[in-house]
């Protein structure tokens, strides 16, 4: 490929989808032409971009022909059925989804941290999962610094991580409460509005979900250190958008707070939050809408004399998801050569 | 003292205060009289009790002439201010306030846990915090069998940790989301209502705030061993009541996930629901109004070879205050002498 011109963005109707075309707006990347796909059900739509109305066409199978790069934020089956029609074509795909995330040949990565795995890509690129990402966007400078030997990382999960319909169902739970009528769950296991679920995935090994195994070799593949020891514990909260985690970090050269603060200040995409006497902290009302990891409650773990204990808030429709995948894409542009003339 | 005839609740018109009459309507426990007391708000309320009508007495100095026995469920400063009247007129208080309990000569008691303790008192037994009681529950079985050393616990308060007015607070904030309208927090110092808000209670020592070093404290007294290292982070969460724990323990002896699950079945006020697959774990929906400490989702911790996750889940308002108070009463009154001719 000796330039991309073409851009195809993959589920450009849900959830993620209309966040990838609000970057894409505001990013202005250097793209001469925009496509949009979709499955069965939403193509055929008309989306509105750049003050020009397209309509969404269909993902099939000859769909990527002079395609160049696609963005694609699909479920993973979904992913698995298409990305051999990409493929063909020749089309770039950074996939949103975990179908192909584990793979050895696709680089797992987060610009701030990784970006240097782009340029192996064999035709994907993946985009981790929303939780991996504002973790290991936390863990990144305490790594480089202390190196992480152990991460405890519980987190609370917002309805929006399983797409529109999640959120959807939070807010008609939260009507159905308010209302007194009758509510029955179809997105999640449980009624979520006033509950917590301590399931997100499928039971995999050990006991383990398998959103709390994406935590533990997601960050590994991404920090290319598989002697990270993470245990995870994943939780479903009745927040609509924006994902915390409490994480308690144990390194083999000591962080104090006071350092960690100005590496977390110090690196890109990280903005730190911590004054709790002036309630300063990041939480899903102020965060909603950022780009960024948030950091708060800063502090040396008390049960560890070499554990460190943080507060790490994103919105993971944006830096967990489409914000984090349009990075790729700029990343990936600018290591192209200029199409000028080539 | 001889014996107990005459029970005082004070704080009884309270969001615990409530569950307390509850207790001592279902429990039967064998007192003579009963005595009800509030502060100046709610003093001259009737309540109804054991199919009696009672007026609410005001709390003041000579309020606990002929009182043997008080469960008190007030703040912390009604309690500094009451408890000296409570000395004066020879009352025993069993107190759900923070004020006394890390005073040496005060025990602070979770019946299945240390009853022992509570001969030991000279006035005054103290109940612990709502999210130490539920955490100590389920440590101790497993600390009497492998020697817990080290503790993370990241928890999920619901708002009627902060009493009527929290739990009325965040109904009030969701039906204010749902019906468009503006709202402005009284209890807590952000909107709680599809929001966290990691600060609960005011910052204290090195970054950790009163509630999370409760969880330190406590849980050292109770288990009487001052070796045990706790790692704490405490949430509040848009959830009305029943507060969640994410625990990670590390142990001296290996406990596997089948020994702990033996163990914590076999502790009495601990019920285990822990089968994934069939989506059985404990949730505020399914715990609230239950008097008992239930663990889901029982695994190794895969960060550390030595330390065990679980889940650990109670309705704050029963057995993280109420109920334990109200079963540190029957224990007393089971170590006096028979009253009949005494």
């Amino acid at each position: 490929m000796s330039s991309i011109k073409t851009l195809a963005v993959i589920g450009a109707t849900g959830a993620v989808g209309r966040i990838v075309l609000e970057q894409l707006e505001s990013r202005r990347l250097p793209i001469e032409r925009f496509v949009f796909l979709s499955s069965k059900r939403s193509a055929g739509t008309k989306l509105h971009f750049m003050g020009q109305t397209y309509q969404v066409g269909l993902l099939e199978p000859n769909a990527f022909a002079g395609i160049d790069l696609a963005i694609a934020t699909t479920p993973d089956e979904v992913a698995v059925e298409f990305m051999p029609w990409a493929r063909a074509a020749g089309t770039i795909v950074i996939d949103e989804s975990a179908a192909h995330r584990m793979l050895p040949d696709v680089p797992l990565v987060i610009p701030e941290v990784n970006a240097h795995a782009i340029a192996r890509h064999r035709g994907i690129i993946a985009s981790p999962n929303c939780s991996t990402t504002q973790l290991v966007v936390a863990l990144k400078p305490l790594h480089d610094f202390g190196q992480v030997k152990r991460v405890v990382v519980t987190t609370y999960q917002a309805t929006s991580g399983a797409g529109s319909a999640g959120r959807d169902e939070l807010a008609y739970g939260l009507r159905a409460s308010v209302n007194g009528s009758a509510f029955h769950p179809q997105t999640f296991p449980y009624p979520i509005a006033n509950n917590l679920i301590p399931q997100i995935g499928s039971l995999k090994d050990q006991g383990y979900t398998s959103e709390e195994l994406k935590l533990i070799y997601e960050t590994r593949k991404i920090l290319e250190d598989d002697s990270i020891q993470v245990g995870p514990t994943c939780v479903r909260v009745p927040v609509p958008n924006v994902h915390c985690e409490s994480v308690v970090v144990q390194t083999e050269r000591e962080i104090t707070p006071e350092k960690a603060r100005e590496l977390f200040a110090n690196f890109p995409g990280i903005t730190v939050w911590d004054d709790v006497p002036n309630k300063l902290y990041p939480m899903p009302i102020n965060v909603d809408g950022r780009d960024d990891v948030v950091v708060g409650r800063i502090r040396k773990d008390l049960s560890d004399s070499n554990s460190l204990a943080f507060w790490c808030v994103s919105d993971n429709l944006r830096k967990g998801a489409a914000t984090n995948a349009v990075q790729i894409a700029e990343v990936l542009l600018s290591q192209m050569p200029a199409t000028c003339g080539t």
